[in-house]
């Protein structure tokens, strides 16, 4: 049975019957022209949007149904996350080809609902349509947060420490061993399980905003060489980043070797880590012991912001420029 | 010159840099993580999201780059209108093939655009990505209501009139026309215009939920048909609509009756009018007024809604159920 079996009804019939049942401040769900919701108290509305597209962001050879669906939500809960904002709800919108099986349908909902139900964000609306093309699968997600605990790219001083969140590298090295045709005798579980079912830090993000204890803050999806670009640039400063302090995950990094490239290159050009990227000024540093003790995650100093602009990384004693430290492919992502 | 040519962060370069300046109440905007938003003050928040996938809701070959855009946008506007909604802001979400002209794609950015500043809603999040399929556009648009003036389309109870925003058959009449290989004397030009560039009925909307006047409301984006279905099941009335009272599109009438086809059955089963259906409580007539000397289109009256469950037409005098009255193929939509 394929989604070309069902009327749109049907399927949107098929896909609500998978959610659970809103709580009072929806005060009108699915089901009418549009959901409408009572905002948080006293806080903003936050608004992300992200794609996940067949062929561009998954494989449906290398990726079950429920961990394509989880990634469409985690990647957006991540940039609420970013942005020190509490879940609220989310919006789902899929094109589908013809000939997608229900049994993957179904389980393509129940990775995004479970992951919904998980981290208290709620599906209050949504789209399903036809594509003559690969499936899509576009997930709106709306937070809230206080003014003052609002996280940006653009506060980073010269003088603060550039700290990341977890460990990075695993989801680049659990990609490249799906896609491997041969074998190893590595076990690198651990990194196709990052890759398939990434972990949005919404409880560090929550927290460094809450403590104002970040200057600066953006989420690690395109790999951490393009963050630390990114916030340098949106923050008007430079950094210095120590490459022996980069929290390479253990079984990347041994992959990495085992495959003849550098551990340190493919951890800063690797994406999909959705670790986060904060700067912490140096007297704000009292301030980040709360969320070491409740983010749940380890966190780790990896440099420094500097007056003069510019990404620079330090090796051996040794600082070059990011730029010309980098080989020419990994320069400009996506 | 293709998207291809161009990397993401040019072609979202490309984009914003066709948007204006945000308002104050936009506390970040496009380029962080996420945006943050300001809510309106005493109201709620209304979430809304449709799909405009080329081969399914348009045709790059009948309907120009900007009124694709603009389609991609009036839907969401409509859906804000069908609850009632003040619209406030919108997320845009492209997946692009990589032989689309960047031209095509400028000109969908403007059609969006456009109709965004004329309709008030503010563009403050997006994402643009390939994709090895046809050009998908998904739209979140968000709007405000206050909690007395929400409308639903659960509404209704027997005895309320039923009526209708504008004419309907024009949109259908004009893709008809312009699938037409063949020449025709009549001037189609104000149906090809309707079913290119939809027009949301926000202002009868808004005033309907802000003067209570309607007990329920649903926007026609598949059909009168489907809507009088949707809203006689949602509210448990049913219906006896006039064919005599439908205010069918004058260009489209002539069309139809050319082509051998009976105008009231195309009027019926024809989508993408974007006309609202309502109905009003009887003791509640005198609120219409304000509608229809501000409401910038007229109102008629098609019908009432009845104890006896199912959708009924009369027509000369004969009432028969709408489901058996429509030819098969329009029973069931998309």
């Amino acid at each position: 049975v394929t989604v070309a079996d069902l009327t749109e009804r049907e399927l949107i019939a098929r896909v609500v019957g998978r959610l659970p049942a809103p709580p009072e401040w929806v005060v009108v769900g699915i089901g009418d022209d549009a959901a409408v919701v009572e905002p948080a108290r006293n806080q903003l509305d936050v608004f992300t949007v992200d794609a996940s597209v067949e062929g561009v962001h998954f494989d449906r050879r290398l990726s079950p149904p429920d961990a394509i669906g989880h990634r469409a939500l985690a990647v957006n809960l991540s940039d609420l996350a970013a942005t020190g904002a509490a879940p609220r709800v989310a919006l789902l919108s899929l094109a589908l080809p013809a000939d997608l099986p229900t049994d993957d349908l179904d389980g393509i909902v129940d990775g995004l609902t479970t992951l919904a139900r998980r981290s208290g964000i709620q599906i209050v609306g949504g789209n399903i349509t036809r594509s003559s093309g690969p499936i899509v699968i576009d997930v709106t997600a709306v937070g809230s947060v206080k003014r003052r605990s609002i996280l940006r790219r653009s506060g980073a001083r010269a003088g603060d420490a550039v700290y990341l969140t977890g460990t990075i590298g695993g989801a680049r090295a659990g990609l490249q061993c799906l896609q491997d045709l041969g074998t190893t005798t590595l076990d690198l579980s651990s990194c196709i399980e990052r890759y398939r079912f990434p972990q949005a830090r919404m409880r560090v993000g929550h927290l460094l905003g809450r403590n104002r204890a970040a200057s600066a803050c953006m989420d690690l999806s395109d790999g951490l060489a393009d963050g630390l670009r990114q916030v340098s640039e949106a923050s008007g400063v430079g950094m210095t980043i120590e490459m022996e302090a980069l929290p390479i995950e253990t079984a990347a990094r041994a992959w990495f070797e085992r495959a003849g490239v550098d551990p340190v290159t493919e951890a800063l050009a690797g994406g999909d880590d959705y670790e986060l990227l904060f700067t912490v000024r140096p007297s704000h540093r009292g301030r980040l012991r709360a969320v070491e003790l409740h983010g749940g995650v380890p966190l780790t100093r990896i440099g420094v912001c500097t007056p003069e602009p510019g990404v620079r990384l330090s090796r051996g004693g040794v600082v070059s420029p990011m730029d010309e430290t980098l080989p020419r492919e990994f320069r400009h992502f996506r």
